[in-house]
């Protein structure tokens, strides 16, 4: 089974699939799918198989003794990140959405700011609203067409009433995998405005040739006020198994977000447990290793096609499957180049203004597919917007 | 596959049987583990044929439309349990742990008081007293060598601090399928003292031949203030699944718990999902029916076993596989009882004081396992207290 096989997700309650019409309007019969973060792929065969031998052992009860899961995520972020931590400090969530919450429901109050790098994943702006905090957006300012940060804009934005940030590391969308310079920058950020430093990598597998993705656990004089944020889910394509880390090293964090996990009544569910065992494994890696060669050939395939059609930009991903095309050029209003999109390509693709401030004239592109259809989606494309050439 | 075919689950991370020697000093060898409420049975097979079907699909993404889902817990609900509800009325949590911790922390502050009513399960104390609430212990009464209720007790003990009622119906431990006539008193008592009623009604499916379970919800007067949960964990034994249903009528309940699932960042993993429209289905039923026959005729076998023991008094169960035996009238302490259980016996079963109040003199004996199990461990407690006869 390669990459380049097609699989029939249609009619199998997969949200990207199924809901594509209702959402976007976009054709169910010969519509492609290329909005929600999951992959068109069949998981890695050694976590599938962990699956299948509960399947063949087939009493699904109450999991005990974590100790080779805690091992295996130690052994994992050591081997690929090369990031020692302690598996006592590893805490399991119900997916990342949930790990985010409890880590805003844990370190801030009700009207306190929470820092986010717009534009961003947007679920980290509807649990902050949800709970009753306040989203502070820092856009990202663009530098040869890549997103940067601007610290000196930042500062003068802070009003005391801050008390996390929410760094997506790498970045979604835009893929910007921030150097150890920019993480160090972002870490004294934090410092200066005694702000909890919540890091959210679970895109850290999935790194384009060329480029290093440092785990902020790594950088100086944070540890004190870091979360860090991890799960198989992204790179192993399993996010139905809704699971998460979210891993402390200060006690003083750590302490406060034990005692909402109790209060919350969370553990774990099996199937996260002994798929993520299987999948931090060296067969786990050999298949993400050909899993990430295998998306750099499509980003280089889809930059290429959409870059060459005028007034469209992509950028540059140096990391996730999550390709974000700017339509500014086109001089276009928004609905027209998303109707060009959706009802012209027949592509659905996330809006732009979900994610914040600085998406408005964006749309994202997952490209987690068969080769064959990011090839079929670069023809729709230029062929809806061929009036430009 | 017969119930009677005995399925080895040591070493395969459950906590059962893999911790029971860690916790109980119980041998791992020689061992009988009858403590976590799980069962020693394979799932259903219509249950383990949805996950054998996710694992050759193999791509395990975000799920999407939820409507099949929502019809097969309504199907259920009305077949088995004559409630007609209404799908969009459903919540899915992480489990009812989390669905019982939800509901504290939706409808009560730190402060409030919460009724138990005791001895009763172990974690609704649990998460009340981690949410920062208090505990209102109301001690349950044995009549006929059956739990009751003594409202006139009950509300004599309240003092307008109380802000919830949390009912285990059927209850566990002790197995009370509570009457008709007994919910309505529970349900007056909640509206006379202003109480947000949950009920917990997840072994609602395991009744003994002879007694019948009323859904709360059926019950007159009480839809303004009535929180239903159920699961298909305990019935199919998918516990690792951690799914739960948390079902509102009442709209302003209903708001209040949307609020804090959206703020919580929790929505349902996939194994739930697919295991549970497996589940709710006519051959998801004809099993539960077989399953059910068994369990009769090993709570027979053990009440008749335990019983005959002087000084040990089985409760009757009228529901769930969990035993809940008397040893008040050996006049043994309890480090003795619990002694010759576990070091005698080689037995592991929940510690009473565990329950709550009313608790101190009992033990908790999980049957749900091989038959020629169930007789083993009643010949090892006859053994244990033979100088009694
Ligand atoms: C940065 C980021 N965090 C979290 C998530 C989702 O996490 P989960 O599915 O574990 O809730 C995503 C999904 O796209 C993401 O991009
Ligand atoms: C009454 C009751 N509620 C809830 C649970 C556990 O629910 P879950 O595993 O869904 O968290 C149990 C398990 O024994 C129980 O007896």
């Amino acid at each position: 089974m390669s990459f380049d096989t097609p699989i029939e997700r249609r009619g199998t309650h997969c949200v990207k699939w199924d809901s594509m019409e209702q959402i976007y309007g976009v054709s169910k019969e010969t519509g492609i799918s290329m909005w929600v973060a999951d992959m068109d792929f069949a998981t890695a065969p050694v976590v599938n198989k962990a699956v299948q031998d509960m399947v063949d052992h087939g009493v699904y009860g109450y999991f005990g003794d974590d100790s080779k899961y805690r091992a295996a995520i130690q052994w994992w972020m050591k081997e690929r990140h090369n990031w020692d931590l302690d598996p006592a400090h590893i805490f399991t969530t119900h997916g990342l959405v949930n790990g985010t919450a409890m880590c805003v429901d844990a370190f801030t109050a009700p009207g306190d700011g929470v820092v986010l790098f717009t534009p961003v994943y947007h679920a980290f702006a509807k649990v902050i609203n949800a709970a009753g905090r306040q989203v502070v957006e820092c856009e990202l300012t663009q530098e040869n067409g890549r997103y940067e940060m601007d610290f000196a804009a930042y500062d003068a934005q802070m009003t005391g009433n801050e008390k996390m940030a929410i760094l997506c590391s790498p970045h979604n969308p835009g893929g910007r995998v921030w150097t150890r310079d920019e993480l160090q920058q972002v870490a004294d950020f934090a410092k200066r405005h005694d702000l909890v430093l919540v890091s959210d990598e679970i895109h850290h597998d999935l790194v384009m040739p060329g480029h290093k993705h440092t785990a902020m656990a790594l950088i100086d004089g944070v540890q004190d006020r870091l979360v860090m944020m991890t799960a198989t889910t992204k790179t192993f394509n399993i996010a139905g198994s809704h699971s998460g880390n979210v891993i402390i090293a200060d006690p003083v964090l750590r302490e406060k977000f034990a005692a909402r996990m109790a209060a919350m009544g969370l553990s774990p569910n099996s199937f996260g447990l002994f798929m993520a065992t299987a999948a931090y494994t060296p067969e786990g890696a050999k298949w993400v290793d050909e899993l990430v060669t295998y998306l750099d050939g499509n980003r280089r395939l889809f930059d290429d096609a959409v870059n060459a059609i005028p007034g469209l930009k992509s950028m540059g991903l140096e990391s996730t499957y999550l390709a974000w095309v700017d339509f500014k050029d086109t001089g276009m209003e928004r609905e027209e180049f998303t109707n060009r999109v959706e009802q012209g390509a027949g592509i659905a693709a996330n809006h732009g203004p979900t994610f914040g401030t600085g998406g408005e004239s964006f749309l994202r592109f997952n490209i987690a597919t068969p080769r064959a259809r990011v090839q079929e989606a670069c023809d729709r494309l230029a062929e809806a917007f061929k009036d430009l050439q």
